[in-house]
C-alpha cells in the first residue's frame, strides 16, 4: 500500500489495493447512505484541479470530495490552446508545485499526460489521473466497481457486459483492467468491429467479444453502457446515432435478455435515445445516479490514501 | 414558514413570509451597518452556483453570502450551448444532486427553469431562483424592498414608481409581486406602451400605469429605475438609447417632481446616460450601492431559512 | 508603515517598507523551506481576485496565499470586452466593495487601472496591483528581490543585469524601482535600443544601459531574464525569435561571462529557446522555481500588512 504515490491508471494495480480503495470509500459514506462524512484529513491544504479538457461533473465531483476532506480547491481550467507544448505543460505544473501544492487532479486530451507529469513530480507530490485522452479514467472505473460491489454479491460470480464505443473510451479501458483484476466470472465486450480497441490484448485478459447485442446480454448481471463520444470522432469511425440505437441501444425489451436483477450503469453524460433509452436510464434497473454518488466517496478515498504520503 | 423548501418567485408568497425574510436579513447586518455577521449555519456544506447565463454581481453576491454562512461554493458556470435541452439540464442537476449537494442557486435564460428543477428535486433539496428568463428574480426584489424598508416608514404609506423596460424585466415582475403583497399605498409603472408586460394583470393588482414620466413621478417616495436590457431585445421592441433618455431618463431635474426625500434605486448594472443620469446615480438620493449591500444579507437570510430544512 | 493602504507600485516606496515586506515574507516560510505557515489572519474574510487579463500563475499564487491566511477567494475573471469603459469598471468595483469586500487584487491591461480603483476606494478598502498594462507588477518585483536576498549577501554589493524586452515589461519597471531603492551596487539593463522604455529616467536612477549582451554580463551576480511579450507587440517593435535568441538569449556559454555563482531568474512563463535556453532554465544557476515559491510568501506578506488596516 505504501507505493501509492500517484493514481494514474488501473493497469498494473494489485487486487488488494483496489479492495482497500473500495472499502475506504464505503467508510466515507454515512450509514443511511444519504451523506458523506466530513473528515478533515486535508485541513488547510489546497488541492489543484488541473483540467485541460472541458469538464463539469468530474471536476465538481473532485471538488466536492476535496471539500469533505477539509481542503481548498484551486480550479485551474484551461484549454489546450493556451498550453501548446508538453514542455510548457510541465513548466506550468512545476510552477504550481513550487507553490508547495502537492496534490494534483489532472485531465488532458492527450493520453499519457498524467504519467508525464508524474515523471516530473517531486517525491512528495501526488498526481491523480482524471482522464487522459483515450487511455484511462481510473477513478471512474473505481466508482463503477464500487457500485457493482454495493449491488451484487461476489465479483467472482458476475457476468458483466460493457456495451458501445470501446475504441474511444478511456472509461472502458480502466473498467476492463479493474474488472479482470477483481476476477469477475465473465467480462464481455459488445461493440461493432470498428469500435473495438487495438491497444489492449483482450484475449489475454480473458475478455469475450460480442458483435451482436442480444447474444452478448444473455444472463448478464451488470450492463455498463458507454457514451457515444462524438467529440472524439476525428477518424469518423462512429456509426450514425439512429444506426447505433437500432443495433446497440439498451431498451427495456433488450434488458429482458439479461438476468432479472440486472443493473444498468452509464458513466454519463448520457445520450438518451442513442446508447440508452430513457425508460432504462430512469427505470428500476438503473444505478446511474448511485454511480455519481459513489464518485465522491471514491475520490475521497483515493485522495486520502495518497494524502497520507502527501503531507 | 415550514413550506419554504424552494425560493422560486415572489408570486404567491404570503406577506408574513416576506417580512420574516426581511427581518432575518436585517439580523445578519452588524449594528454599525459596516459588515455582515459570520454565522456558520452551513459549516462544511457546499452550495452550488448553477449559472447558465453570464453573471458577475449576482453570482458573487450569492458566493459572499454563502461564505458568511460558512459554506463552500461550487461554481458551475456554463453557457446554454453546452446544455441544449431541458432533458439534459435535468440530468446535469440530478447528477449534482446525487453528489449529496442540496442547495442550488440557479440562473437560466429560459423562464421556468428554476421551477422545472424544483419539480425534479428530491425532498431534501432546495432551489433558489437567481433569475429565469423574463419571469422572476425574487432575491433582487427582496433586497429592493429591504432597502426601501431601511429608508422609509411604513410600506402602506408609500408611493413607488418603477420606470423603464418592464416587458423584459424579471426584476420588475418580482418587485410588482413583492410590493403589492406588502400593500404599498400606490405602485406605479412608468413605461412606453410597447415595454409593458402582457403576462401580468396589472389592473387586478392595482398597479397604475403611466406613459408620461413627469406625471408618473409626482409625489413618489421611491423611484426604481430599470436597466435597458438590450441583450433581451430580440423582438426589437426597445427604443433607441437617446430616445429613451430623452423621454424616460432619470435626471436631477426630473427628481424634483418627486417627494423631496425620494430615494432612487437601480438593480444594476447601470447604463449611465440612458435610463439614469450619473448625477442621480451618484447623488444624495441614490441608494443603489445600499441595494448591493442588502443583496448579501437577503441571500444569507433566504439560504438560512431554506437551510434549516435542507440539512 | 501605517501608510500602506494599497500596494499599487514600487515607485516611491521607502527602503524600510520594502525590507519589512521581505522580512514578513520570510517569516511565513517554514524553517525547512518546504511549506508556508498557515496563519489565519484573514479567517472568514473574502479576498477578491479581479482579473481583467487572462492569468493562471499570478491568480493562483494570490489564491494560494489567501488560503494560507485563512481567507476565501472570490475569483472574478473577465475579459475587458464585457467591461468596456473605465466608468463601468469603477461601477463593478464599487458594487463589489458594497458587498463589504475590502481586499482586491487587480490585474488589467490598461496602465493605471489599480491606481484608478484606489482613487475610488473607500477608506477601509485595499487594492493590490497584480499588473497594470506596461506600468508595474510590484508583487513580482518583491518576490524577485526576496529571491535575491535569500541567495546573496548584501544588496549594496551586487551587480544585477535585467535582460530583454524592457519596453513592454511592467515587471522590469517594478524591478528597477525596487533594486535602485535597495541600493544595489550596480543595476544594468541589457536590451536592443528599440526595446528600451522611454517613460523612465534610467540615467537619473543610475541604471547602466548595455546593448551588447557579452559586455553587460561581465561580473554580474544576478541575471534577470525577461519574457518576450509577443502579446503586447502591437507596435511591432519586437525582433524575430531567432534573431533575439542569437543576440540576447541566455545560454550556458554566455553564463560564463558572469560571476561563477551567478543566479538566473525569470518571471515566467518562459519562452524556452527564445530569451533563455533550457539548459540554463533547468540548470544549477537557475532559481526560477524558487521565485514562484517566494511569490506565495510575498503575497501573504503584503496582504497581511494591508490587512491589519483592512479590518
Amino acid at each position: 500500500m505504501n507505493t501509492l504515490q500517484h493514481f494514474l491508471g488501473i493497469k498494473g494495480l494489485q487486487k488488494e489495493l483496489l479492495l482497500k480503495i473500495l472499502n475506504t470509500a464505503n467508510s466515507f459514506i454515512t450509514d443511511d447512505g444519504k451523506a458523506f462524512k466530513s473528515v478533515p484529513l486535508f485541513k488547510d491544504r489546497t488541492i489543484v484541479n488541473l483540467f485541460f479538457e472541458p469538464s463539469t461533473r468530474t471536476r465538481s465531483s473532485f471538488e466536492v470530495a476535496a471539500n469533505h476532506l477539509g481542503a481548498h480547491v484551486l480550479n485551474f481550467d484551461t484549454d489546450t490552446s493556451s498550453i501548446k507544448k508538453d514542455e510548457s505543460l510541465v513548466d506550468t505544473f512545476k510552477n504550481l508545485e513550487a507553490m508547495h501544492l502537492n496534490l494534483f487532479v489532472i485531465r488532458h486530451s492527450i493520453a499519457g499526460t498524467a504519467e508525464l507529469l508524474a515523471q516530473h513530480a517531486s517525491p512528495h507530490v501526488s498526481i491523480i489521473n482524471a482522464g487522459d485522452g483515450c487511455n484511462e479514467h481510473p477513478t471512474q472505473a473505481m466508482l463503477d466497481v464500487l457500485t457493482i460491489m454495493q449491488h451484487k454479491a461476489s465479483f467472482s460470480k458476475l457476468r458483466i457486459a460493457i456495451v458501445g464505443d470501446i475504441l474511444h473510451s478511456r472509461v472502458a479501458r480502466s473498467q476492463i483492467y479493474a474488472l479482470t483484476t477483481l476476477n469477475v466470472a465473465e467480462l464481455r465486450i459488445i461493440a461493432p468491429r470498428k469500435l473495438l480497441p487495438t491497444d489492449i490484448d483482450l484475449e489475454r485478459l480473458g475478455v469475450k467479444i460480442y458483435h451482436n447485442l442480444s447474444s452478448g446480454l444473455v444472463d448478464v448481471d451488470v450492463i455498463i453502457v458507454l457514451r457515444m463520444q462524438e467529440e472524439r470522432n476525428s477518424d469518423n469511425s462512429l456509426p450514425s446515432k439512429a444506426e447505433f440505437y437500432s443495433e446497440y441501444g439498451i431498451t427495456n425489451d433488450r434488458l429482458k435478455i439479461a438476468k432479472p436483477d440486472v443493473i444498468v450503469m452509464h458513466p454519463g453524460p448520457m445520450n438518451r435515445g442513442v446508447e440508452i433509452d430513457s425508460e432504462v436510464a430512469d427505470g428500476p434497473h438503473s444505478v446511474i445516479l448511485k454511480q455519481t454518488t459513489n464518485g465522491v466517496a471514491i475520490r475521497m478515498a483515493i485522495m486520502s490514501l495518497l494524502g497520507n504520503k502527501g503531507e
